[in-house]
Protein backbone atom coordinates (compact mmCIF):
# COMPACT_ATOMS: atom_id res chain seq x y z
CA UNK A 1 0.00 0.00 0.00
CA UNK A 2 1.13 3.58 -0.49
CA UNK A 3 -0.34 6.31 0.93
CA UNK A 4 0.62 10.04 1.89
CA UNK A 5 -0.45 13.55 0.33
CA UNK A 6 0.91 17.03 -1.09
CA UNK A 7 0.27 19.73 0.98
CA UNK A 8 0.38 22.80 1.14
CA UNK A 9 0.05 26.13 3.47
CA UNK A 10 -0.87 29.33 2.12
CA UNK A 11 -0.61 32.18 4.67
CA UNK A 12 -2.38 35.52 3.45
CA UNK A 13 0.53 37.94 4.24
CA UNK A 14 3.29 39.51 2.83
CA UNK A 15 5.64 37.50 5.89
CA UNK A 16 3.95 34.03 4.26
CA UNK A 17 7.89 32.44 4.40
CA UNK A 18 8.07 32.98 7.95
CA UNK A 19 4.96 31.28 8.77
CA UNK A 20 5.24 28.32 6.67
CA UNK A 21 9.03 27.98 7.98
CA UNK A 22 8.04 27.80 11.53
CA UNK A 23 4.85 25.96 11.04
CA UNK A 24 7.29 23.16 9.49
CA UNK A 25 8.45 22.36 13.14
CA UNK A 26 5.25 20.99 14.03
CA UNK A 27 6.35 17.95 11.69
CA UNK A 28 8.99 17.30 14.11
CA UNK A 29 7.14 14.84 16.49
CA UNK A 30 5.91 13.01 13.26
CA UNK A 31 8.96 13.03 11.18
CA UNK A 32 10.09 9.74 11.94
CA UNK A 33 7.49 7.63 10.88
CA UNK A 34 7.20 9.63 7.50
CA UNK A 35 8.84 10.35 4.19
CA UNK A 36 8.90 14.35 3.44
CA UNK A 37 10.10 15.78 0.00
CA UNK A 38 9.05 19.67 -0.46
CA UNK A 39 8.85 22.08 -4.06
CA UNK A 40 7.83 24.87 -5.19
CA UNK A 41 4.32 24.03 -5.08
CA UNK A 42 3.69 21.35 -2.27
CA UNK A 43 5.29 18.76 -0.06
CA UNK A 44 5.04 15.32 -0.65
CA UNK A 45 3.98 13.25 2.86
CA UNK A 46 4.57 9.88 2.50
CA UNK A 47 3.21 7.30 5.66
CA UNK A 48 0.39 5.33 7.27
CA UNK A 49 -2.91 7.02 8.00
CA UNK A 50 -2.95 7.24 11.87
CA UNK A 51 0.34 9.15 11.18
CA UNK A 52 -0.61 11.55 8.52
CA UNK A 53 -3.80 13.13 9.53
CA UNK A 54 -2.26 14.47 13.35
CA UNK A 55 0.91 15.56 11.41
CA UNK A 56 -1.35 17.70 9.25
CA UNK A 57 -3.38 18.83 12.01
CA UNK A 58 -0.27 19.82 14.17
CA UNK A 59 0.57 21.66 11.09
CA UNK A 60 -2.30 23.35 10.30
CA UNK A 61 -2.50 24.35 14.55
CA UNK A 62 0.62 25.76 14.57
CA UNK A 63 0.01 27.93 11.40
CA UNK A 64 -3.61 28.72 12.80
CA UNK A 65 -2.13 29.96 15.90
CA UNK A 66 0.15 33.08 14.17
CA UNK A 67 -3.33 34.40 14.06
CA UNK A 68 -2.78 34.93 10.27
CA UNK A 69 -5.21 34.13 7.24
CA UNK A 70 -3.88 30.68 6.59
CA UNK A 71 -5.40 28.01 4.28
CA UNK A 72 -3.96 24.12 4.54
CA UNK A 73 -4.59 22.58 0.86
CA UNK A 74 -4.14 18.90 0.94
CA UNK A 75 -4.83 16.09 -2.09
CA UNK A 76 -4.42 12.96 -0.15
CA UNK A 77 -4.61 9.50 -1.47
CA UNK A 78 -4.11 5.83 -0.59
CA UNK A 79 -3.77 2.72 -2.96
CA UNK A 80 -3.33 4.53 -5.99
CA UNK A 81 -2.75 1.61 -8.90
CA UNK A 82 -0.07 3.86 -10.15
CA UNK A 83 2.13 3.81 -6.50
CA UNK A 84 4.49 1.48 -5.82
CA UNK A 85 3.98 -0.69 -2.13
CA UNK A 86 5.98 1.39 0.49
CA UNK A 87 6.75 -0.31 4.03
CA UNK A 88 6.75 3.44 5.59
CA UNK A 89 3.02 3.00 4.77
CA UNK A 90 2.03 -0.09 6.29
CA UNK A 91 -0.97 0.30 8.33
CA UNK A 92 -3.42 -1.18 10.56
CA UNK A 93 -5.45 1.70 10.21
CA UNK A 94 -8.15 1.01 7.67
CA UNK A 95 -11.29 -0.78 8.10
CA UNK A 96 -12.19 -4.91 7.39
CA UNK A 97 -14.06 -4.41 3.91
CA UNK A 98 -16.49 -7.37 5.44
CA UNK A 99 -17.82 -5.11 8.30
CA UNK A 100 -21.16 -3.30 7.40
CA UNK A 101 -21.68 -0.03 7.02
CA UNK A 102 -23.07 0.73 10.23
CA UNK A 103 -20.29 -1.15 12.41
CA UNK A 104 -17.85 1.35 10.76
CA UNK A 105 -19.44 4.40 11.54
CA UNK A 106 -20.08 3.65 15.01
CA UNK A 107 -16.13 3.00 14.92
CA UNK A 108 -15.34 6.13 13.56
CA UNK A 109 -17.39 7.64 16.07
CA UNK A 110 -15.91 6.12 18.79
CA UNK A 111 -12.08 7.10 17.43
CA UNK A 112 -13.62 10.99 16.94
CA UNK A 113 -15.00 11.00 20.75
CA UNK A 114 -11.69 9.43 22.18
CA UNK A 115 -9.69 12.83 20.25
CA UNK A 116 -8.36 15.55 22.56
CA UNK A 117 -8.80 19.44 21.58
CA UNK A 118 -5.85 21.49 19.91
CA UNK A 119 -7.48 24.87 20.73
CA UNK A 120 -7.35 25.96 16.96
CA UNK A 121 -10.73 26.05 15.11
CA UNK A 122 -10.85 24.48 11.83
CA UNK A 123 -13.09 25.11 8.94
CA UNK A 124 -13.04 22.22 6.64
CA UNK A 125 -13.80 21.57 2.86
CA UNK A 126 -13.60 17.95 1.24
CA UNK A 127 -14.38 16.03 -1.20
CA UNK A 128 -14.22 12.08 -0.81
CA UNK A 129 -13.29 10.18 -3.73
CA UNK A 130 -13.42 6.22 -3.98
CA UNK A 131 -12.60 4.86 -7.41
CA UNK A 132 -12.09 1.22 -8.74
CA UNK A 133 -15.20 -1.68 -8.94
CA UNK A 134 -17.63 -2.03 -5.99
CA UNK A 135 -20.37 0.85 -5.22
CA UNK A 136 -18.84 3.91 -4.63
CA UNK A 137 -21.94 5.86 -3.85
CA UNK A 138 -22.80 3.08 -1.33
CA UNK A 139 -19.45 3.82 0.87
CA UNK A 140 -19.92 7.73 -0.23
CA UNK A 141 -23.33 7.93 1.19
CA UNK A 142 -22.46 5.79 4.47
CA UNK A 143 -19.57 8.04 4.77
CA UNK A 144 -22.40 11.83 4.49
CA UNK A 145 -24.09 9.59 7.24
CA UNK A 146 -21.39 9.36 9.55
CA UNK A 147 -20.06 12.90 8.50
CA UNK A 148 -24.37 14.04 9.86
CA UNK A 149 -23.32 12.31 13.18
CA UNK A 150 -19.55 13.18 13.57
CA UNK A 151 -19.86 16.82 16.09
CA UNK A 152 -18.06 18.72 13.40
CA UNK A 153 -20.29 18.76 10.09
CA UNK A 154 -21.37 22.08 9.44
CA UNK A 155 -22.82 21.49 5.84
CA UNK A 156 -23.11 19.87 2.56
CA UNK A 157 -22.39 22.11 -0.26
CA UNK A 158 -22.26 21.17 -4.08
CA UNK A 159 -19.09 18.86 -4.20
CA UNK A 160 -17.79 19.26 -0.97
CA UNK A 161 -18.86 18.56 2.22
CA UNK A 162 -18.13 21.00 5.15
CA UNK A 163 -16.65 20.67 8.73
CA UNK A 164 -15.94 23.34 11.80
CA UNK A 165 -14.73 22.55 15.16
CA UNK A 166 -12.13 22.06 16.86
CA UNK A 167 -8.83 20.80 14.76
CA UNK A 168 -8.58 17.79 16.70
CA UNK A 169 -11.99 16.46 15.87
CA UNK A 170 -12.04 18.25 12.54
CA UNK A 171 -8.87 16.41 11.49
CA UNK A 172 -10.24 13.14 13.52
CA UNK A 173 -12.92 13.26 11.51
CA UNK A 174 -11.20 13.17 7.99
CA UNK A 175 -8.87 10.63 9.15
CA UNK A 176 -11.89 8.32 9.67
CA UNK A 177 -13.98 9.30 6.55
CA UNK A 178 -10.42 8.32 4.72
CA UNK A 179 -9.62 4.58 6.57
CA UNK A 180 -13.55 3.71 6.99
CA UNK A 181 -14.76 4.09 3.58
CA UNK A 182 -14.10 2.11 0.28
CA UNK A 183 -11.96 -1.26 0.34
CA UNK A 184 -8.83 -1.20 2.15
CA UNK A 185 -7.43 -2.51 -1.56
CA UNK A 186 -9.23 0.04 -2.81
CA UNK A 187 -8.17 3.50 -4.01
CA UNK A 188 -9.65 6.29 -1.80
CA UNK A 189 -8.58 9.95 -2.15
CA UNK A 190 -9.64 13.15 -0.41
CA UNK A 191 -9.23 16.82 -1.77
CA UNK A 192 -9.11 19.04 1.15
CA UNK A 193 -9.08 22.49 2.23
CA UNK A 194 -8.65 23.80 5.95
CA UNK A 195 -9.09 27.32 6.77
CA UNK A 196 -8.03 29.18 9.79
CA UNK A 197 -8.91 33.57 10.55
CA UNK A 198 -10.66 34.11 7.58
CA UNK A 199 -11.88 37.95 7.67
CA UNK A 200 -15.00 36.66 5.85
CA UNK A 201 -15.98 34.98 9.17
CA UNK A 202 -15.25 38.33 11.45
CA UNK B 1 -25.21 17.00 -16.56
CA UNK B 2 -23.97 18.99 -13.85
CA UNK B 3 -20.58 20.61 -13.67
CA UNK B 4 -19.19 23.30 -12.08
CA UNK B 5 -16.18 24.02 -9.70
CA UNK B 6 -15.40 25.16 -6.05
CA UNK B 7 -12.25 27.65 -6.54
CA UNK B 8 -10.71 29.69 -4.55
CA UNK B 9 -7.59 32.32 -4.77
CA UNK B 10 -4.92 32.57 -2.14
CA UNK B 11 -2.98 36.16 -2.37
CA UNK B 12 0.44 35.80 -0.38
CA UNK B 13 0.40 39.07 0.78
CA UNK B 14 -0.64 41.63 3.36
CA UNK B 15 -3.72 43.04 0.51
CA UNK B 16 -5.05 39.57 -0.32
CA UNK B 17 -8.88 40.80 -0.29
CA UNK B 18 -7.54 43.70 -3.29
CA UNK B 19 -6.15 40.98 -5.22
CA UNK B 20 -9.06 38.83 -4.93
CA UNK B 21 -11.73 41.71 -5.63
CA UNK B 22 -10.34 43.29 -8.80
CA UNK B 23 -9.16 39.61 -9.96
CA UNK B 24 -12.98 38.83 -10.19
CA UNK B 25 -13.81 41.34 -12.92
CA UNK B 26 -11.85 38.88 -15.07
CA UNK B 27 -15.18 36.82 -14.91
CA UNK B 28 -17.33 39.21 -15.95
CA UNK B 29 -17.57 38.27 -19.89
CA UNK B 30 -18.40 34.57 -18.65
CA UNK B 31 -21.33 35.62 -15.95
CA UNK B 32 -23.84 35.15 -18.47
CA UNK B 33 -23.04 31.70 -18.60
CA UNK B 34 -22.29 31.05 -15.49
CA UNK B 35 -24.01 30.50 -11.93
CA UNK B 36 -21.44 31.83 -8.90
CA UNK B 37 -22.16 31.92 -5.49
CA UNK B 38 -19.43 32.57 -2.45
CA UNK B 39 -19.10 31.98 0.85
CA UNK B 40 -16.08 31.97 2.99
CA UNK B 41 -13.62 29.56 1.78
CA UNK B 42 -14.80 29.62 -1.94
CA UNK B 43 -16.42 30.44 -4.66
CA UNK B 44 -19.01 28.07 -6.63
CA UNK B 45 -19.05 28.37 -9.99
CA UNK B 46 -21.47 26.41 -12.46
CA UNK B 47 -21.65 25.83 -16.23
CA UNK B 48 -20.33 23.73 -19.10
CA UNK B 49 -16.55 23.24 -19.40
CA UNK B 50 -16.12 25.31 -22.46
CA UNK B 51 -17.04 27.99 -20.26
CA UNK B 52 -15.46 26.95 -16.65
CA UNK B 53 -11.82 26.88 -17.88
CA UNK B 54 -11.71 30.19 -19.78
CA UNK B 55 -13.26 31.72 -16.86
CA UNK B 56 -10.95 30.01 -14.20
CA UNK B 57 -7.55 30.81 -17.09
CA UNK B 58 -8.65 34.62 -16.83
CA UNK B 59 -9.52 34.49 -13.32
CA UNK B 60 -6.01 33.25 -12.44
CA UNK B 61 -4.53 35.32 -15.34
CA UNK B 62 -5.71 38.95 -13.55
CA UNK B 63 -4.39 37.56 -9.92
CA UNK B 64 -1.24 36.35 -11.35
CA UNK B 65 -0.63 40.01 -13.23
CA UNK B 66 -0.57 41.73 -9.89
CA UNK B 67 2.77 40.25 -9.65
CA UNK B 68 2.25 39.25 -6.11
CA UNK B 69 2.61 34.85 -5.59
CA UNK B 70 -0.95 33.55 -5.88
CA UNK B 71 -2.37 30.32 -6.06
CA UNK B 72 -5.57 29.21 -7.31
CA UNK B 73 -7.07 25.88 -6.23
CA UNK B 74 -10.22 24.20 -7.67
CA UNK B 75 -11.92 21.18 -7.17
CA UNK B 76 -13.84 20.59 -10.28
CA UNK B 77 -16.40 17.80 -11.13
CA UNK B 78 -18.64 17.24 -13.73
CA UNK B 79 -21.70 14.37 -13.68
CA UNK B 80 -21.29 13.52 -10.06
CA UNK B 81 -24.66 11.43 -9.02
CA UNK B 82 -25.35 13.17 -6.40
CA UNK B 83 -26.11 16.53 -8.34
CA UNK B 84 -29.23 17.41 -10.39
CA UNK B 85 -29.18 17.78 -13.61
CA UNK B 86 -28.88 21.93 -14.53
CA UNK B 87 -29.98 23.68 -18.16
CA UNK B 88 -27.05 25.92 -17.47
CA UNK B 89 -24.30 22.97 -18.14
CA UNK B 90 -25.87 21.80 -21.04
CA UNK B 91 -22.61 21.42 -23.36
CA UNK B 92 -21.43 19.71 -26.39
CA UNK B 93 -18.09 19.10 -25.43
CA UNK B 94 -17.57 16.12 -23.50
CA UNK B 95 -15.28 12.92 -25.97
CA UNK B 96 -17.96 10.33 -27.41
CA UNK B 97 -17.36 6.92 -25.35
CA UNK B 98 -17.31 5.24 -28.49
CA UNK B 99 -14.14 6.88 -29.89
CA UNK B 100 -10.95 5.13 -29.28
CA UNK B 101 -8.68 7.05 -27.03
CA UNK B 102 -6.25 7.71 -29.35
CA UNK B 103 -8.79 9.85 -31.39
CA UNK B 104 -9.52 11.61 -28.20
CA UNK B 105 -5.79 12.24 -27.64
CA UNK B 106 -5.71 13.78 -30.78
CA UNK B 107 -8.84 16.09 -30.75
CA UNK B 108 -7.40 16.96 -27.47
CA UNK B 109 -3.76 17.77 -29.09
CA UNK B 110 -5.50 19.81 -31.78
CA UNK B 111 -7.32 22.13 -29.47
CA UNK B 112 -4.66 23.19 -27.67
CA UNK B 113 -3.08 23.92 -30.94
CA UNK B 114 -5.21 26.48 -31.23
CA UNK B 115 -5.04 28.21 -28.37
CA UNK B 116 -3.80 31.68 -27.74
CA UNK B 117 -1.44 32.97 -25.14
CA UNK B 118 -2.64 34.68 -22.21
CA UNK B 119 0.94 36.06 -21.23
CA UNK B 120 0.82 34.77 -17.98
CA UNK B 121 2.82 31.56 -16.90
CA UNK B 122 0.77 29.00 -14.94
CA UNK B 123 2.76 26.18 -13.13
CA UNK B 124 -0.05 23.97 -12.54
CA UNK B 125 -0.55 20.78 -10.30
CA UNK B 126 -3.73 18.24 -11.00
CA UNK B 127 -4.77 14.77 -9.91
CA UNK B 128 -7.55 13.63 -12.16
CA UNK B 129 -10.40 11.10 -11.31
CA UNK B 130 -12.59 8.97 -13.34
CA UNK B 131 -15.58 7.48 -10.74
CA UNK B 132 -17.57 4.40 -10.97
CA UNK B 133 -18.06 1.18 -13.78
CA UNK B 134 -15.71 0.67 -16.63
CA UNK B 135 -11.93 0.48 -16.44
CA UNK B 136 -10.81 4.14 -14.84
CA UNK B 137 -6.85 2.90 -14.87
CA UNK B 138 -7.52 2.96 -18.23
CA UNK B 139 -9.07 6.32 -19.22
CA UNK B 140 -6.10 7.79 -16.86
CA UNK B 141 -3.27 6.33 -18.44
CA UNK B 142 -4.86 7.43 -21.60
CA UNK B 143 -4.52 11.14 -20.06
CA UNK B 144 -1.65 10.59 -18.96
CA UNK B 145 -0.46 9.75 -22.36
CA UNK B 146 -1.97 12.99 -24.26
CA UNK B 147 -1.00 14.96 -21.62
CA UNK B 148 2.98 13.60 -21.75
CA UNK B 149 2.16 14.94 -25.65
CA UNK B 150 0.42 18.15 -24.66
CA UNK B 151 3.77 20.68 -24.99
CA UNK B 152 2.45 21.76 -21.11
CA UNK B 153 3.46 18.50 -19.60
CA UNK B 154 6.25 19.52 -17.00
CA UNK B 155 6.60 16.30 -14.76
CA UNK B 156 4.41 13.29 -13.18
CA UNK B 157 4.41 13.27 -8.92
CA UNK B 158 3.26 11.07 -6.37
CA UNK B 159 -0.72 11.53 -6.62
CA UNK B 160 -0.73 14.26 -9.55
CA UNK B 161 1.07 15.61 -12.49
CA UNK B 162 2.69 19.27 -13.61
CA UNK B 163 2.29 21.30 -16.21
CA UNK B 164 4.00 24.50 -16.96
CA UNK B 165 3.49 26.94 -19.62
CA UNK B 166 1.46 30.04 -20.65
CA UNK B 167 -2.06 30.33 -19.05
CA UNK B 168 -3.80 29.56 -22.52
CA UNK B 169 -2.73 26.55 -23.01
CA UNK B 170 -2.24 25.36 -19.45
CA UNK B 171 -5.68 25.55 -19.15
CA UNK B 172 -6.81 24.14 -22.19
CA UNK B 173 -4.97 20.99 -21.49
CA UNK B 174 -6.62 20.92 -18.28
CA UNK B 175 -9.72 21.53 -19.61
CA UNK B 176 -8.84 18.44 -22.44
CA UNK B 177 -8.04 16.16 -19.87
CA UNK B 178 -11.33 17.01 -18.43
CA UNK B 179 -13.63 16.51 -21.44
CA UNK B 180 -12.19 13.67 -23.35
CA UNK B 181 -11.06 11.46 -20.73
CA UNK B 182 -14.22 9.22 -18.88
CA UNK B 183 -17.49 8.53 -20.03
CA UNK B 184 -19.45 11.36 -20.76
CA UNK B 185 -22.15 9.55 -18.04
CA UNK B 186 -19.74 9.38 -15.58
CA UNK B 187 -18.31 11.03 -12.80
CA UNK B 188 -15.05 12.82 -13.40
CA UNK B 189 -13.26 15.25 -11.09
CA UNK B 190 -10.44 17.77 -11.04
CA UNK B 191 -8.28 18.33 -8.02
CA UNK B 192 -6.41 21.44 -9.07
CA UNK B 193 -3.63 24.12 -7.99
CA UNK B 194 -2.11 26.72 -10.67
CA UNK B 195 0.75 28.86 -8.92
CA UNK B 196 2.17 32.39 -9.68
CA UNK B 197 5.20 34.06 -9.07
CA UNK B 198 6.51 31.60 -6.81
CA UNK B 199 9.52 32.93 -4.79
CA UNK B 200 10.70 29.40 -4.28
CA UNK B 201 11.39 29.44 -8.67
CA UNK B 202 13.09 32.77 -8.77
Amino acid sequence: MFAGTQVSLYPMTDGFVDVIMSSLDALDPWRDRLRIETDDISTLIVGPPEVLFPALRDLYAKAASTGQHVVLRATLSRGCPGEPDDPICQTAALANPKEPLDQRQQQALAAIAETADKGQIADAQFSLYVMGAGDHMAEIMGCIDFLKQSGTFDRSKNFCTRLTGDAGPVFATLQQAFCQFGPPAGHVTIDLTVSANSPSKR
